[in-house]
């Protein structure tokens, strides 16, 4: 795999929660998350967080897979549209616009084929 | 403390995170997170979902700490200022608009009392 | 066309720009402006302000053209990916999510079929 | 005045809308606007895309008045806190962060003292 990120397996935090991707190619990045007790807020519902951390680390994997340069994250603007309780999140992500300075990508995170997060991720070229 | 919120001390992703209240009062709440391994992105900074997390949990300890009603975030926005390698996190919260259906509030997200991060999170009543 | 929205045809900030609406149905709006001088900011380029106003109109006139209630923009959200100087702009909104109390839509907003803006805006039911 | 923006009296959407500046100093601008028929959207209310544009216009201007480069605004992200049919409106915005290649602003929306809407403007440098 081509991508400028380095230290998949070792200690991140997508390893801590157990975000698994499940394909990075050009353009497209999949993901998927088995829900845990860990991932919950008090009320018992997934944490928000979780999805924008989510779409974070795919829109940043697939902005960083191919071409020129290291871009980083600058927004997250992540939408709560329904509750997740237990169960496997999906997380499928494309690039809006990726420019030579900045990418925009978009991020939709569902569960059991019902959309329950929508993202957008904006990243800034560092490199 | 009058929260609607139960389960601070058992299983959920702040306590997974190491994320602690300092303060939790009618309109201020005051967290930090020492930063570990298990908050890093690939890169080896701290993963901007982190941000978006905390953000996301004191807003809604926020809240829900007084007054009537059930809130869940339903938007988060943050944007990232400066990148964090390790040491502590501080996170201070306050509301820009509580109202009866929704309320939104901000979170200044800081490290060595430098702003590294600033996020609204919308929150919407369902109960 | 069943919509309660009204005065379309009146005084208001689409007719005093000349936003044209194109379609209006279940899930989708389309719309066009032909740019002017007066639609553009200081440096010759159109404003932002005009992708997030046309964005915000469409979505709300799509929120509103079926179903029940009476909804209203809580919040827009709008990236601009490149600039524009003249010729007709294309806005089409859909829905992303249509709840009881909540909506949440998107605009993407083209001129000579290149995406220059994508919006988010999101609407409560105030009826 | 030292600022890279031009056409200030000339042909603009600030004119047009007839949103006049107060005061443009180093790290803070305010304008306002007298609210008119052709601000509102069709339930008689000013129309949301007139904050956002309110927002993007003096962050716009904060952001050129002194320093290094030229930058143009990327994501405009406003929250709209109560309506307004009539008066004066009056913005305040301040620097969030100030980069070489980025800035973040915010700004403050207000009617008869009252909070109405809040924005957040991200800039970006092109010269």
């Amino acid at each position: 795999m081509e991508n400028k990120y380095t230290n998949f397996a070792g200690d991140n935090l997508d390893n801590f929660l157990g975000h698994e991707m499940i394909e990075i190619k050009e353009d497209y990045v999949e993901s998927k998350l088995v829900v845990t007790k860990d991932h919950k807020q008090p009320m018992g519902l997934v944490h928000g967080g979780i999805y924008s951390t989510l779409a974070e680390t795919i829109c940043s994997y697939g902005a960083n897979f191919s071409g020129e340069g290291v871009f980083v994250g600058v927004n997250n603007n992540t939408d709560f549209l329904s509750s997740v309780t237990d169960g496997e999140i999906i997380c499928k992500a494309e690039p809006i616009k990726k420019g030579k300075s900045f990418q925009l990508w978009e991020c939709n995170i569902s569960h059991n084929d019902k959309l329950v997060a929508v993202s957008k991720v904006r990243l800034s070229r560092i490199q």
